[in-house]
């Protein structure tokens, strides 16, 4: 097999949340009758429900009647655009940018990933991901030759932290690693990073000359107003070695937009955009225009957006709750659940697919965010609020006419 | 120096189209006043003058408001819109394209070419890539650890064919070059490739099992009804090794929307779908929608770009004919004129400087499209007609200005 094939053959986008339409379904026999209900898709937000910030279209259309200043930006995105956000992103944070030299606008928050990624990690560099957090994290590394040093978060241990095994972050970082990847709010869990675990992995960056990359993508969805912190703010980290995500896909429901940024160290920013050059030229020109809603949302749109988000939530997880068979993390931040099924009697991806064929309901299985995540999944409950009830009561259907079936 | 570092170090983008506002000019002395003028930035095509296809924002804002199916599509693109486009580009280029198994739309014309690259080329593998061509597709060998081949065309020699060195791409195949990449119109040039330059290409690459990779960008602007041969429909390289390249940012002016897309071999196809999820997930999703447009702009319209920018290139290459100090072969289709300066006392990139702070002309130097082209420069003349006119005699008037100071 030659080098190339091998590569591809790690990066399988099969169970990838949005290309269940790409899975291969021949194999699944299903056991029970088909559960009819309202079909969600649980794999991502549903911008029908939670609409985009208001306004974003007239700024885009505006964008569009700029011309050719807007179409051609600098790669790392349009001057007066960052100077805006750059600002906005300051307050948010607390740390200090500066628009023309520590900012980049990037397609979506997934550009921002990959270019950052693309930067800071050569062959054979060992690079420390949390297990579990999001997808491409893993795929990232192995894409760009590095080597993955697992950290394991033991979500289920407290609720005051995230449950990151700081002592295995030293080990590795005593080993070698140089670079360290987390989300926070963590994706799929749903949790946020304690001060106190933030403070420590700063230090210890600090401490091993590591580099940092946070995606902060869900860092203002926050339930019953938690502490977030920003490890960027906390000057510890030399800042040349911090670089921080965000973007408006998901909270804000822009995804159609492809908007994402990244700030932070000014080498790895100014290496991004070398990469931006031939990943993409930049993030779509009018596209960029529409940044300029985001942080500037009408007056109560955000709170009342967390208020809607958290009143999903909770039913879903007293549903998960009540029925047999689950664990399950209740949502710190962002949109996620990430249950664990306690007794199941098959491939995590197979019961995805029977999900999908006979509940029409789409989750994405846990072993997209660590291999050994066999017995979960994950839940986006950006949607419809009596579509997802209705859909995780489907779920808890499924889940128990399986196990009973195993009894017998 | 790391290996990041170092593979940065390659990837210099300081020259490339549209960086100049972050290009140093402290060491630029100018040895005469400026020459006043309308500025003209030559690096890339000016969307004011030549205006995206009519109602493209109209297809967009429609997208907008199909919502969530059109904001998150498949990683390879919405299946409506490449049904649309696929059936269009196979009439267009005569070749067969399956919608589902051999095409993707990506995020512009570079991100096909990024995605394509990437899912061809390892460490190590020998890649032949013309000189000239576009700026990106050195760097994108160098970025993803290939080895450059590089195949000389000799575009003075005549006016029958692009001027490929068949012999030692011929040779290349022989040494294990398994890929080769080309641009056809040639990007610097704007020539063609002769039908018999293409079916060579065609039998060498079928004889010795190399895949091809085409970027035909500017195939749909082609002067005075020239023959243009699509490398896709020739039958002759196994459809498995060829992807073809192509999109609307040019001729079309849609670059603000970022569009553009790959067809050809499913296997490579599924690779750059794969890539794609870690590197931004899809073209922007309402953009996608702004393809429906591509190639159905209404009648008469393409026939009069066409003929607007002939008169911009006649005007264009007879005041350089007319100049002393001046090569320049006629371009036969695209936007591109690659004059080459015949006496020239300093490096092509101050040249370049002096330009633009003397006469507010920005183009790009010739170094970005093969080391050799010291004394050559790149101009995009889809521009407003009578400014760039008249950034062409201030570019001639800097040209003898130097000379004749040289010669004193």
């Amino acid at each position: 097999m030659s080098l190339i094939e091998e590569k591809f053959l790690k990066l399988g986008a099969e169970y990838a949340p949005g290309q269940e339409v790409r899975q291969n379904t021949n194999e699944i026999k299903l056991r029970f009758d088909k559960i009819p209900g309202t079909p969600v898709d649980f794999s991502h937000g549903d911008v029908d429900a939670f609409k985009p910030i208001p306004g974003s279209l007239d700024v885009f259309i505006e964008g569009v009647h700029i011309g050719g200043k807007q179409a051609y930006t600098e790669y790392r995105g349009s001057m007066d655009i960052r100077e805006n956000v750059a600002k906005k992103l300051s307050n948010f944070t607390g740390a200090k940018i500066n628009a023309d030299k520590n900012f980049i606008i990037t397609p979506g928050t997934q550009g921002a990933l990959f270019l950052a990624m693309g930067s800071t990690v050569a062959k054979g560099d060992k690079v420390a991901i949390v297990e579990p957090d999001y997808f491409a994290n893993r795929k990232l590394v192995e894409f760009f030759d590095g080597e993955i040093v697992p950290i394991q978060m033991d979500y289920f241990e407290n609720d005051a932290s995230a449950g990151l095994d700081l002592t295995q972050l030293e080990e590795a970082f005593k080993q070698g690693v140089k670079l360290f990847l987390f989300s926070n709010p963590n994706n799929p869990v749903g949790v946020i990073y304690s001060k106190d675990e933030i403070l420590k992995i700063a230090e210890l960056a600090e401490r091993y000359g590591a580099t940092v990359i946070v995606d902060q993508l869900y860092s203002r969805q926050i339930f019953e107003k938690r502490t977030f912190t920003h490890l960027c703010a906390q000057d510890i980290v030399n800042p040349e070695n911090v670089i921080t995500i965000i973007g408006p896909s998901k909270t804000e429901s822009l995804s159609g937009y492809r908007l994402g940024v990244a700030f932070g160290s000014a080498k790895i920013i100014d290496r991004m955009e070398k990469l931006q050059a031939i990943v993409s030229l930049r993030a779509g020109g009018y596209s960029q225009a529409v940044l300029k809603t985001w942080f500037s949302e009408p007056k109560g749109w955000m709170e009342e957006r967390i208020l809607e988000h958290q009143a999903i939530r909770d039913d879903l997880v007293s549903k998960l709750q009540e029925a047999n068979g689950f664990n399950v993390r209740l949502t710190e931040a962002g949109s996620y659940l990430f249950p664990r099924i306690t007794q199941l009697d098959m491939p995590i991806n197979e019961f995805v697919k029977i999900l999908r064929l006979q509940a029409n309901v789409i989750v994405t299985p846990g072993t997209e965010f660590g291999p050994q995540f066999t017995d979960s999944f994950r839940v986006n409950f950006s949607q419809d609020h009596k579509a997802a009830v209705s859909a995780i009561e489907r779920v808890i259907q499924v889940v128990e006419a399986y196990q009973n079936e195993h009894v017998k």
